[in-house]
């Protein structure tokens, strides 16, 4: 299993080939709360998601000829973009299996970077099986969305961040899709600082790592419905689940509503463009399901949000 | 006359009553335009716009049996705010002249920071009456939004700031609507480095400094039509117009169109909110009507957007 010295390596590999994003205090924030509240600012990260630190360190961690033929992802979009980004600096061909109904902008960015994407499926589970198909015939290296050790090793990078920025933090939320972000994070903070409280926070509409908990083993649920679209695993890892089971206080669920508000918040106070997914750590701090202790951070794991459904969400918020 | 040594005591003035805003580099800019492109983000200013520097220094620098009276301002918005977050800060009241026409979050965020706000008039000019009218009255000291060398020598201290974090800085964008933001800014700069260009920038359909500087003394212009509904200034101040004269090497106009390009980009890109005033030094940057140094700064000065506004701009951009 993972552990905390795989996370420091991770972070001296992806050294200099991802963004140290800030860890920023919010005094609006702060007096909505009551609570010393900071956001982790993974929306300025290069191609505008955490992935690319997961993405970084799998890649950097094959062997050399191995990584030359190419890897291969499947994702609805930040994943996807975060390996096209990465193949694109190492000079590596990426492969990319995305789902039609993918967000526009995230399809656009993938192709940008310049990899083959391949159009198929409608859930996760669909691209994860065409990925693997595509993956034998060709002979590529799977860079997993969420459940490789290297994966989740790289997200972790962000909680040795977290602890450097604010050593005393007493409560940090965090979105869980398939869980490879808080796994990391998860476990790096842990390691290090045990008192501190790690929240996990789903879409009401796509809580499979929550049903997996109460289940007590990895469970699928029938459907993902939420304008999350990066948090749309209809089940965890493996190895995230050992993870979340192991170091994660509680899991938390949030509406879509909320989800909204806390995309608004942040974009009319705090002047900072969050994807839904990116918003879902804030809805979970703020919906006091959870007693704040003196300090809280939500992480702020993506920007790479549709314009058009940032329009529409603002004309009926303003009307 | 305000000098250098002015910006430096404002500096100490208002030090931690103001952010210190981040100068962040752009890798997606630099891939456009071929130069480094920073920018200075005000955005994330408090009360969300560079003015809280001058309404401090301005407040800060006046006696304390003058200041206990209260101040008095008239502005159509950010300066409305600024003044309002001041006086609440340093516990005095504030009475602020804003238009009927002023974006009402600007409106409602200035009621809600304790100021009473006087609706009257149409143009700054009409505002300015009003507001001299009322300090005579109830002896009230006047926190002018542009023109008093306490306000310039405050909004000045950005100047230090973006040498501090880039000393080589070739060219520098400041959109002007009467002045106070790019005096203080050219001053500072050239002050200290004088082969730096300072490079002004309006919205066509309001250009009272481009036309007084055509006409050599201050002018005033017949309309200001711009989305940028934080640079309507009919004319600009004596003492800004000196100054522009002075230390602004060129001043050049950008149409709405380009204002809204900017926004979305900086949005899209970079994941920040600015307001179109906060985007029109950018849309300078970009017009290409200058060439570009190697290293180019752009001051984003404010992020108090209209959410409707913004929504509007998103969907048509989107269709």
């Amino acid at each position: 299993m993972i552990t905390l010295a795989d996370i420091w390596e991770a972070r001296n590999r992806i050294q200099g080939r991802v963004h140290k994003t800030d860890t920023i205090p919010s005094n609006s924030l702060g007096d909505m709360t009551g609570s010393k509240v900071f956001i982790k600012a993974e929306n300025f990260q290069k191609a505008g998601s955490f992935k690319v630190r997961g993405a970084f360190n799998k890649i950097l961690s094959l062997p050399e000829e191995k990584r030359a033929k190419g890897v291969i992802a499947f994702s609805s979009g930040n994943h996807a973009q975060a390996v096209a980004y990465a193949a694109r600096a190492l000079k590596i061909p990426a492969t990319v299996v995305m789902p039609p109904w993918a967000n526009p902008i995230k399809l656009k960015a993938t192709r940008a970077y310049g990899a083959r994407v391949v159009l198929y499926g409608q859930t996760s589970l669909d691209m994860a099986s065409k990925a693997m198909e595509i993956k034998e015939n060709e002979s590529l290296e799977l860079v997993h969305p969420f459940d490789d050790p290297m994966t989740i090793a790289g997200q972790g990078t962000i909680g040795l961040e977290i602890l450097g920025a604010v050593p005393d933090i007493n409560s940090v939320y965090v979105a869980i899709g398939g869980g490879g972000l808080i796994g990391g994070i998860a476990l790096a903070i842990k390691s290090i600082s045990p008192r501190t409280k790690i929240i996990g926070v789903q879409p009401v509409g796509s809580c499979s790592m929550l049903a997996s908990r109460r289940a007590g083993r990895v469970t699928e649920i029938d459907q993902c419905v939420t304008i999350a679209d990066g948090l749309v695993a209809k089940k965890p890892g493996e190895n995230t689940f050992l993870l979340a089971d192991k170091y994660v206080d509680e899991i938390i669920t949030v509406e879509d509503e909320a989800i909204k508000a806390a995309m608004l918040y942040l974009l009319e106070r705090m002047k900072l463009l969050v994807e839904p997914s990116g918003a879902v750590s804030l809805a979970g701090l703020l919906s006091g399901s959870v007693p704040l202790g003196p300090k809280s951070l939500a992480v702020l794991s993506g920007g790479n949000c549709d314009p058009g459904f940032l329009g529409s969400i603002l004309l009926e918020s303003s009307r």
